[in-house]
């Protein structure tokens, strides 16, 4: 099975971009994704081909109109019927490891990719859409943030990566970062690999990485560190509760 | 003053990509920032130009050797003095829209992207290097990342972005996600733009944006809104001793 990739942009000569060099660009010359870009301003309506317009209310910027980013929509599901419409946007749900897990394991994606101030909100009512955000940061477009999302789903699809085993015991797969690496030299500037790394008993070593693990999710990620504990005890609804009930 | 990037990758040929086009390939060309890119492979120093080795302690994948990602950096910082060195890597900082603010204000940024299963951490002993990550997936290697990283930096440059407010009211600016946005036409398929917005009155439009954006970071971002009303009353530190104690 192929998994398909239809992005939606203004700027399809972003594609494939660097999904199409190493890992990705390999998968896709196998034949293991396949990638169109849909051009939104073929879907404009008038003459001038306008996409977008100010925002109603007042104020900086061009909102992407409605009406072109259905038409572009319904054009892109009638050739990748199966797969999940994700428009990129600050506004959405943060991507997480386990949903570009599910995507992986999906038909594809038709990823739409806003420009400007964004997306007129009518189209998140009048078409299924899932708003996805990859950082609490903004770009001058969704294009880099798609070329992530589908790069980070590509490593995923069966037969890309080489060792079948890399991809599971990485970050955020168990909901922490992972544990430091190391590889020769040993020596560098003073510095020595830990000991127990060397020391050749695979029982200590993988107590060590796990304990490591929760170290430095605990230090970097108290987020992390915080959804991982909540998981396990106490429910978070009760700790929510118990919460409210304190602030009163 | 330009802002002076210099990415450290194994594949050069994915630089500048989606940056070379629209708004950041149009401030590179007017001379706002400029791209070198430096393969880290140069820096091998066996015949062999091996950059990678077995991770100490076993385990699948391979990392990136301590001794050739320290020539690399040494050398770029030659180039490039006075800008910070930014790793890529899911172990990293979650890069903040302020961070993202303050590096454009600055030099530029050294960007190392890693592959495989990332960097011997002693690179973060022995240089001054800076963990980033956007995002709590894992890519096949930090040059999509780093591509976002540099777009958000780029329109922010000066004379970048076309009007200098666009810019300032966006998600994460003040800690809260942007309000929705709508444009032409008035109706479509039945939904229509909400009235206040097309009411004239400039103080109902910002008061209706306002209570838009807190109801949507609320609801989509309990996190955001969390740290937003911690960064008012209560102190978070007087929170979390007040949770504590409950716990016990």
């Amino acid at each position: 099975m192929t998994f398909r990739a239809t992005v939606l942009t203004l700027y399809p000569e972003m594609f494939p971009g660097p999904l199409g060099v190493s890992l990705a660009g390999r998968a896709q010359a196998e034949g293991k994704w396949s990638l169109e870009t849909v051009q939104i301003r073929d879907f404009a309506i008038d003459k001038h081909r306008t996409v977008d317009d100010t925002p109603a209310g007042g104020g900086a910027g061009m909102v992407l109109r409605v009406d072109v980013l259905a038409a572009a929509i319904d054009h892109a599901r009638l050739g990748n019927p199966e797969a999940p419409v994700i428009a990129m946007t600050p506004r959405g749900k943060p991507l997480s490891q386990a949903r570009v897990r599910e995507l992986a394991q999906g038909p594809g994606a038709i990823v739409l990719c806003g420009r400007f101030e964004g997306f007129d909100e009518r189209i998140f009512e009048g078409r299924a859409v899932e708003e996805v955000s990859v950082g609490d940061i903004i770009l001058s477009g969704g294009e880099p943030a798609a070329i992530m999302l589908l790069d980070a789903c590509i490593r995923l699809l069966p037969g890309v990566m080489g060792a079948a085993s890399s991809g599971t015991e990485e970050s955020f797969e168990n909901g922490l970062l992972e544990y430091p690496h190391y590889t020769r030299p040993t020596t560098w500037e003073g510095r020595t690999i830990p000991e127990v790394l060397r020391s050749g008993d695979h029982a200590k070593i993988a107590g060590w990485r796990k304990s490591q693990s929760e170290i430095d999710t605990r230090s970097r990620r108290p987020d992390l560190w915080e959804r991982h504990e909540g998981a396990r005890v106490p429910p978070a609804s009760d700790a929510r509760r118990k919460k409210k009930e304190l602030d009163q």
